[in-house]
């Protein structure tokens, strides 16, 4: 069936005949493999170009920072999926990746239009504070949250912050957007009231566009960090089993609260 | 509702307190960010120890080797996945991992376990060769395939394997399972009665396990690697779709086989 | 780690002890079990409440409708999926629904949400036609498509969009949606400048809102429906693959619009 | 990329030109919409032969059997995932179907090709308790379990089973396949030692196959059930939230078993 104008596929990432496999120009065996790190790989394959040394340790600072951070819903869910259908690990993965959505991990992607758009609204010549002041107030107006600040654990600023910023500026990066990044920090008290601090989420896009990288591949970096944690969790679970155990936990205070039959005891 | 004996959960892997997120004993914001790779961090998620330069070597170079191949099924699942669905990123790269099963991607597992077999029957006293012609003999006889040999496109050897085995040689890399894997390859002609060449899914698991990576991990390595290639085909998906184009292509020599009912027209 | 208020998970589905498993207030085996049909249950489940002959009938030809449609994208992507890993049944499904999103299947429920708000502002007092016309007025002046309008196939009027009007008449639902439905498809010439007749997606909320059956729901009509065609798909495939052959064919006039090494010939 | 010998993709399944849907040689909207049941319509998408009656009560009876439990593995997974993307409803529904593995859900497809083999066997001229008996005496010295015997929560026979049967006598089904799973029941105490009793995984393959349903689409069946019960849940999700909940029960009580840094305070 013929499903929007296009019909002929295209792609610019890769071909390959029988005997070279190019990637982004490049003959894979010839140029890649053994001679570049799966980091600056990652940004090949999304950009066509080569990392330089700042890019990559940007990069691999926020893969790093948000690949694990215990059995959060999403490896919960994996774990669990693990113990029902051990012998695909890959749906066991798939189910965890299905957990980065808008409400968890994929902050990272809103917050970092979000930075972009203060970044632009400073071009055109508002100061940073205003911008960041007047947007915090827009989304409040709207009742949206503020994407990537306050944090269920860390309510001091998430330690996950301070480590990123750190790389950033020792790695040479632009640190514009960590500057916006907390001039939204500063403004949010005096709109909300109360202090959320910068978390993972918010402090991923601030050092990675200063690093050059696309705003629309921001979401793809939870993502690809979390898969690395989820296949350890798989790889623990399948030496030692916690998903059923998990399930027994979670509702061991479960309270059903809808109608039984007479004579049903709980 | 209690499955299986155990009802209280364990890990390993990580647990955090306001301050501190502990991953594998390291503190994750004072040892991990800004100083690790996210290469070896997978790594060390996964043993708990810290890669060496041989291991970071192998491991970088397996994952480049194995992450893109072009427009193959797991990337056309993923962009037609995409395409109907485009606010959920995570759901179509989910799509794409569901394909890293058995017959695709998979055998990087299966193929190390072939490999981790006959090398323990090299230490029981078995020659080298005798073992690995057993071996294939024994898949024969089962009408099993070779897991890791063959290629639909790459009918000579993968070029993917030379640069692999050059790597883990130039890393200083135990090639114990590099010689068995070509002894495979020696092999499947006398009993197959055709060549089936090394694949890059046993060239993998030849360099890992002789840089001592877990083989129980092994098919965590192109699900890994496959996701920072679906999610660099997603970003070129949203600006330069062919998910439909795809799916109207493959159908355009559909051949339907069933009944019509009286009158119709195709 | 907690993640907003509530730390108590309540539910009203369903309850059970060693011999009594309770469902919506009724006992599973006593009272549903060989009496009812699983169209009801899926009512039951999803609402608390019996179905009657009214809803049964509209919710079956609904279900009937949307599940099968030939190799569409989402069944093309999970019989890729199931070529891949033929072990994992459930992923290859599970790829399948991934396909039920915004752009295709989804909008059963964004169409169902236009009626509603089209309805509340006839109960407000406007017109049909005029509450109509504007809607697709606001819709086109924000660039927005009118969900459930308009097929690649079906120029005229979806053939199944008869037939799901005329089974709600028969059995005695309320038409007030459907009339909203056609109000809007006449407006659409108007305001678009052509023809976007009905198609499926809009059809079945106009006949499901007038059974009574729930809005925020309707997004599941398709996903369980296009469920029971997905396991069709996947019976064929373990009988008469095409999985690889489609992607073969997808990929024979693709267009490689990216750079190649020296020397490379395609 | 041409995988396998076949490059023309075949079904039999649908076809269709502007005006028609063909279903198995149906004419969609003249033939089946309105006509047929979402039950009936599933066994013709798998079988393309019309349900008769005592085909729908008894694969009725199954889907509703199996459809929900309460907070299973799999619900609990699915609502930490919409909990975490609630934008898409397809991604927490698909991670609820990936839990649909060999070990929860799954057993009602190896329990029905253990009753098939046992009728095979029977119908060789072996006596049906000799086949049993023997059957059990196999897995367990294969160390695998029986599929379809013992329950985490009912101990004595999952309730479930007598309705099933009931269901299937009442309905006119051929009892064989119930007499050969109460065959494996007694023969198990005098294997294994010990009462494992006949749970609804034995009991659904039990009643379909004397239905005529087929072995290799049993899989299916719970699959298609419980994507019935996910929706419900999640609808449930949206209004009244626990995933979070859940995960936040479930950790309650964790054991960390790792190393941590000098001077951590858990």
């Amino acid at each position: 069936m013929k499903i929007g104008r296009e019909t002929t596929p295209k792609t610019a990432i890769s071909t390959s005949n029988a005997d070279t496999i190019v990637v982004r120009g490049k003959d894979l065996c010839q140029d890649l493999i053994g001679q570049t790190s799966f980091t600056d790989y990652f940004l090949f394959l999304l950009t066509g170009q080569a990392a330089d040394e700042t890019r990559r340790r940007v990069l691999d600072a926020t893969l790093v920072a948000i690949a694990e951070h215990g059995l959060v819903p999403s490896v919960q869910a994996a774990r669990m999926t693990y113990a029902a259908a051990p012998d695909a690990l890959q749906g066991a993965v798939a189910a965890g990746i299905l957990g980065c959505g808008s409400v968890i991990l994929g902050a990272s992607e809103t917050a970092g239009v979000l930075l972009d758009d203060i970044a632009r609204q400073v071009d055109d010549g508002k100061s940073l504070d205003a911008a960041a002041l007047e947007t915090v107030k827009t989304l409040r107006a709207e009742r949206k949250p503020i994407p990537g600040y306050g944090h269920p654990l860390h309510k001091a600023r998430d330690p996950r912050v301070n480590a990123l910023f750190s790389t950033a500026r020792e790695a040479g990066a632009d640190m514009r957007y960590v500057e916006i990044a907390e001039a939204v920090e500063k403004a949010i008290p005096q709109v909300i009231g109360k202090d959320l601090k910068l978390n993972v989420s918010a402090a991923i896009p601030a050092v990675l566009l200063g690093a050059g990288f696309p705003v629309k591949a921001l979401k793809g970096v939870p993502i690809l960090a979390r898969t690395a944690s989820l296949i350890a969790h798989m790889l623990e679970e399948s030496e030692q089993p916690c998903g059923f155990a998990l399930s027994y936990q979670a509702t061991q205070n479960l309270d059903y609260t809808g109608a039984v039959p007479a004579g049903y005891k709980g």
